[in-house]
């Protein structure tokens, strides 16, 4: 069986060594729960309507790395692959709580599910409110209600942190948040699998001459598997999916994440944003932004996701606050 | 022989379509040379000193990435690990020159240097000033004067950026500059090699458990092949080159890029980074900033490089400028 070569120290403590090296970054802005693997920010104003986010590690730099201004307050991080466990969550809401209410926003999956859920009860028995909202763009993955949370989940993290840090309450946060959610598509492709740390094991096999279309980030099964096609055809058929599902109009203006899955290259990347715009243009569709970069990747697997979030005047507002964090940062 | 597995068009074509894809993440502050592989951009102030960054393509977002506010005025780029022919270098000099000058800043490379050198006097007959400073961060690579440039390159741009930004005139900014090259130092680990995307093939070999110290961006020879080591083993020894080598002293301030070379996760460069800090702690060293991404790329090379820039006033006041580029974006 073929191994993962990575450097790491005891593959059993790769979360706390990971966020000490992360807090180091944030300069004081931003640090680590002692005891338990969760980052908050240091400077949460009095009054202000906290946003935590979090989920499996091993997807940097999401998600522990979108702490910061205008972005998430705080992150609750499980294991490679696995949800945060309660307390975890539960120590993370408690240390952003500023007795606004707090917004738990993460992807659909069943482990966090369960877990954020049995924080949020037990914050209410200390008299911490919490609203939950579930991310679920992968279009790939079935009827709504069953979408996977993939790489279109930093733009609904973008959107709430930003309404987080200027509305007055939750019920409003969870407002702006839900119709940043209800627009936002991605579609993702595998082409090669991420290892997980303890075991050097890959996550799933593909063929040498093989790509799997809508494969989940932790090898999830998709849509189909193909021969290798070229950027422009592959994009076409991604775009096919998403442009149909929302559906995304003629007029429409959006905003488009090209996110790379951990060993996808810049240039891979680069190359399909620009088919990506074509066929937008194409379709009558006006792009506000275009952000291309790795932000929610399975640690080394390659592959990339194409998401759009259709936007109008309130979620553009948000959209363009500037945002300093780890894993994205932007004026 | 093992190919690489890439979602490309015509691979004779990466460059222009990779650019074409970058330059619409810009959203008009940058624009593309028509007919030449050079970026540059839009809105470079009347009477400003010019910043020219080049070399090769294929190491993504480096160079043409920190094209942008505070950072380098244009980028001249070649194809996949090819030097920028003359042509393009002038053209790209011609589009950036404000009248005060342009400062060619790049890595040591034979290609690089002959071309560049050839542009120069092509654009000294027109009257445009050219000073070049040669980027040799890399410890590894023998004497100074031999050495190659890697990660701590973008260190060396930044500051240039912030200089030529700030300063009036060629002279000052090469002044700068210089000083920001005397203290910069690299050291670099591979795992396994980046492909040329005309071929797929990969640009060396390694065993599945040896890794090479010192080793170049395009698999120039290192300082030597071992067995895989922990994280924490390889940054000592990979710190202890570099510390001994200006050398660093108790009390110095620095700042610390830990870079990845590809395909090499987060979570790894981030226990890298921590380990860093451990080292530079005990060594009496001073952190302003440490920077963990991947700046300086090798296609989907793993592997990463250390850089430590000391500091002083002058150096620290350019660092501490707000940018804003593709590859690199702070405030």
């Amino acid at each position: 069986m073929r191994k993962a070569k990575k450097i790491l120290n005891d593959p059993r403590n790769v979360v706390p060594e990971m966020l000490d090296g992360l807090v180091a970054t944030y300069k004081g802005r931003v640090r680590k729960l002692d005891g338990v693997n969760a980052m908050v920010r240091t400077d949460i104003p009095a009054g202000k309507v906290a946003l935590l986010i979090g989920g499996g590690s091993g997807h940097e730099p999401a998600y522990h790395g979108f702490v910061g201004d205008n972005m998430a307050d705080g992150a609750a991080l499980g294991n490679v692959f696995a949800a945060p466990t309660p307390d975890i969550v539960l120590e993370a809401t408690k240390a952003v709580h500023r007795g606004k209410g707090v917004l738990y926003l993460y992807g659909n999956y069943a482990g966090d599910i369960l877990n954020f859920d049995m924080a949020a009860e037990m914050a209410a028995e200390e008299g911490i409110e919490v609203r939950t909202l579930l991310i679920r763009d992968d279009v790939a993955s079935g009827p709504i209600e069953n979408r996977r949370g993939i790489g279109g989940a930093m733009l609904a993290v973008k959107i709430a942190g930003g309404a987080a840090a200027t509305l007055g309450t939750l019920a409003e946060v969870v407002d702006v948040t839900s119709k940043a959610l209800d627009n936002i598509r991605s579609i993702s492709v595998a082409l090669h699998a991420g290892s997980i740390p303890e075991t050097g094991q890959f996550t799933f096999e593909l063929a040498d001459d093989e790509i799997e279309i809508g494969m989940g980030v932790h090898g999830e099964p998709g849509v189909w598997r193909e021969k290798m096609v070229p950027t422009d055809t592959l994009v076409d058929k991604m775009l096919e999916f998403i442009l149909q599902d929302l559906p995304f109009k003629r007029g429409d203006e959006v905003c488009v994440l090209v996110n790379g899955a951990g060993s996808t290259t810049n240039m891979e990347l680069l190359i399909a944003n620009r088919r990506t715009l074509q066929v937008l243009a194409a379709n009558g569709i006006v792009v506000h932004e275009c952000v291309v970069g790795s932000l929610f990747t399975t640690q080394e697997m390659a592959g990339f996701s194409i998401s759009l979030m259709r936007l109008d005047d309130e979620l553009k507002r948000y959209y363009d606050m500037p945002i300093r964090s780890f894993g994205w940062t932007k004026w």
